[in-house]
């Protein structure tokens, strides 16, 4: 009893494309911390950074399925989002699916399970986070849901939402507020800007954050070794 | 109380080098999706592919003596396939026994266990797949079985079996099947090809492999978002 | 109540500076198999190898503020060892605390956490050994030590030890034996080069090493394939 | 920034008492296989079942604070779940706090972290479903927000869903489908009762589910074994 | 295309019900140190131990098909074993298919994978060995292999194999060896039983095995505290 | 070239004694939140409670000869702490070194590797907190340290520290600090008597740790539910 949910809403690929100019560390800082799929998701080469709109699919282990039914539902600058419903490292994910969803305007994948042909994938410079790589392939027995919330690594995901990516791993900015967010990554990294400079010229954090005084009220103490 | 089993059959290394031609994933499938290793053994680096005879080594938890037995048994396309007793990351091998297996013929290694100098190897070009990498040396204490059937990462592994590795992990070809598996990749390779011609145009997989009335027929629904 | 220590002992740099041109792998062997942090502590690129004098952080989980507090007292040649109190694999340290270290004269950072901003620091150079890679950022409410001895990935590091990475992970030479594992590295490292020339002419470690006394005395048997 | 909400929606309790009367794999069951937490929760004492409005709280790692903030939340029936905003074992509750929600007739503890004082909670017969045990206590620095929704060991939870626990997991219900699932699990119960009679008797699930020609149908072979 | 076979060989139930009697270390001491699946299969209650003839069975990730069509092959002494294709915690075993196994003599159970219902279980007292507990069911689409050699845990067994588990863990002992080992797991019993007297009076394993002059042989060095 | 250090200092057992009636997470808390082992090491029963003068012991993989070593150093009021070189989850220790160590006054076992016998230590009511259970047995070719410093999941224990152990973990106190960690777990157990029974009448943590202002202050916000 899967389902398919058609004509979910996407946010606009300007402010998709705008917010994958910045880091994913710099966009969970902007959107208060929250949104990161969990550090086992790694991408199969890098560097590598991407944008799109989350493309929302739920797979039963070791059954990709309703992959093939979230192709027909993909628009350009679309990301499919996949997770399975247990834990599951599976080779979900090849060089033939791959090619399927770039004719559609795919622009990567995001997937709590396994890929395979990653040596075709990073020839055909198609991003993949994955949580493994393995060969062993899946069935086609039972449909999961398209295109409906899902959980994918610890992070929540609605169809539509932006999903971004790069060497640091994965994060999701909830589509009412991507217009925001990225107004307050930019803010972000002109305020790093300033900072940058000064640490390299050697100024110290404790004095540019002036921390000594907050570090002193919580009880650090220096002292000299003993035989010094 | 180890033994070392001389004279084990191989298999022809005409088979084995056209096994070679082929990726993982395929021969997996190819096979009836049997005889994959584990995908907790990734190579040190990428891309790569190998295809060799196995010469299997059993080698107790931090000890890598058996190893140099090997060496002993090794001909001229091998591959050497090694598991510990118990789970053991250490780094049973290194720069040297590389040295010694190559001047052997031996054409890479895969252990479920760790391997050190990967710069070293890497360098030299020596393909391993491995568990994990660590500079922990091993002892030579206790000798372990050479050329008797092991499990290495969860799969079954008898001498002369065909073993295929690259990007994807690990596949195991026992050696009475390796014709006919050799034999099936090339037409799944074939089939593949027209599919991908069409799935490259953006024909979708649910018509070309006529999905949609099993798919109804397991319950699968569309629905439209609420609000659209 | 956190504690900072001033004026620890360093190792002469010259030292420090030779042992780094020894592998992990070989200094490891050279001190009696000791002093390695676990495997857990990969590379953010590769190729790569640094040493320098530890400069020792003990930081909350979630929380890089001690981090901040041991730029002040590092000197050229140091390198950075990060350790959690509890296991965290969030992202302490990134592009901004390396700019402002490396314009102190640390040479690297081993943390047994996660690191972000992988694609810039691989871009500037600047080398981390770290237990994962993650995107989430720490705050800053929670002091930590600093130069105090710490175990990090289970080695024991104190001040001024030295730290040598590289592929195949962490090593920490404590400073007192600094001198004398640099002479035994030196002559480890002749002894292989003995040891390869034979082996890559095809002679075997059972007769190189004198093994096969040994291995029958410890009950190897070889036997021969029943069928062949 | 962290929130904290007051005034959510509850379950009515006799709804989520009756429902306790069912156990996770036939709630989960009834409503779709949906909504359970990863078996890594396991219950500190067994055998174990209890139901409980989800009263969420988010933590910071190794911070235990708005755990302090909910309990003013709680109300009869309740039952506390509490998740890391990144992965963490620390002991974040124990008998103190557990004393805490008992006199405000919290039920439990969900917590995808570690607790401590196991022996006492225990003895309390106070039910907790953890990630982990570790004595190593929390800080009080940074607050997390309280009942707002969550993910919790992988499952989507809002203050006021239902929580059932028992020896086999976790399983959030929607508060909306409270009704229907309880009608679906007594359902479900009944329609095991007559299955289980059935199948004590020695009649195979083969017969009473009609398995054997769709088993044919999917390609499955009997052969004998070739020397019997 | 799974393949069912019938008529495979058993061992001896007089033979097993004696196995049944040592414990699982000591039975793998007895056979060299083989057979052991890996620790990460737990009993589900403790103390526990039972014997039987492996009754082989092969499922797909989250399936549990095939364990309906092994119920017909089971007879009495069996003692089932189940390994997923890939790693899978879900919860494929639990009250109705224990009773379902009961009725047909069914000792236990082996599965490198999840079971639920382990209250029920527990109160009915069926031995289960596994690698989690989950409430998350299975569906029932792809059949897989019944009594065929299978990998469990890393360890290889047959059909007919003898299967001995406890507290300790699971051991398989090759049907062909099933007499031999029992008669050596009654010399090292004991054996064991004269070294067990001993020991309680206080004597050393340094003496009884006369380890001092090997261990001095090995380099062992006694020295006194530097400040005793 | 292990080394056996005789003569090493230990703790008044009056002192162990009394630091033996408080719990771990107590004496953890009143030395400073440092010293505690990591949570991997789980007690084989429960509930449990054990002190004593740490006997260390380092052992190779897979090989648990230098505990035999240790035995002849044991004094009553010991408490045996074993780590492996290299992780390993062998079944180091059973029931006949537990004779032994127990005719010699050895308390209990903190090994961060595995165990076996735990059905016999249990009913023998032998302490043991392990990383795994497994009856893998281990062989005697390779020596380790006794009675030196070692690392012991992630804690630094020298010989004659004190050891507490129980249901929560295990944590180590150095000797210098054994009698004044006992006078701080004294007070700090009077101070929780206070509390418990504040907050058993339903006071809130938030006002009996004067918590609300520095909520404020850190920006905690309270909002009611919008539909409220």
């Amino acid at each position: 009893m899967a389902v398919v949910v058609r004509n979910t809403p996407r946010t606009d690929l300007a402010i998709v494309d705008q917010l994958g100019q910045y880091g994913v560390a710099t966009i969970h800082e902007a959107q208060g911390r929250t949104g990161l799929c969990g550090p086992r998701l790694r991408p199969i080469y890098r560097p590598v950074r991407v944008a799109g709109n989350a493309l929302t699919c739920e797979v039963a282990p070791g059954d990709n399925w309703s992959i093939h039914v979230a192709v027909e539902l993909a628009r350009p600058g679309d990301l499919l989002v996949v997770t399975p419903t247990s834990p599951c490292e599976d080779g979900y994910f090849g060089e033939l699916l791959a090619t399927s969803v770039i004719a559609h305007g795919v622009r990567g994948l995001v997937i709590d399970a396994g890929v395979r042909d990653v040596a075709d994938l990073t020839r055909m410079g198609f991003p993949v986070w994955s949580r493994a790589v393995s060969a062993r392939g899946t069935v086609k027995e039972t449909p999961g849901d398209v295109q409906t919330p899902i959980v994918c690594a610890g992070a929540y995901v609605r169809p539509g939402d932006v999903v971004v990516a790069d060497d640091d791993g994965v994060v999701v900015v909830p589509r009412e507020q991507a217009a925001a967010v990225l107004e307050r990554s930019r803010a972000r990294e002109e305020n790093e800007a300033a900072k940058r400079d000064l640490l390299s010229k050697g100024e110290l954090g404790l004095d540019i954050y002036a921390m000594r005084e907050k570090l002193a009220a919580r009880g650090l103490r220096y002292v000299d070794e003993p035989g010094a």
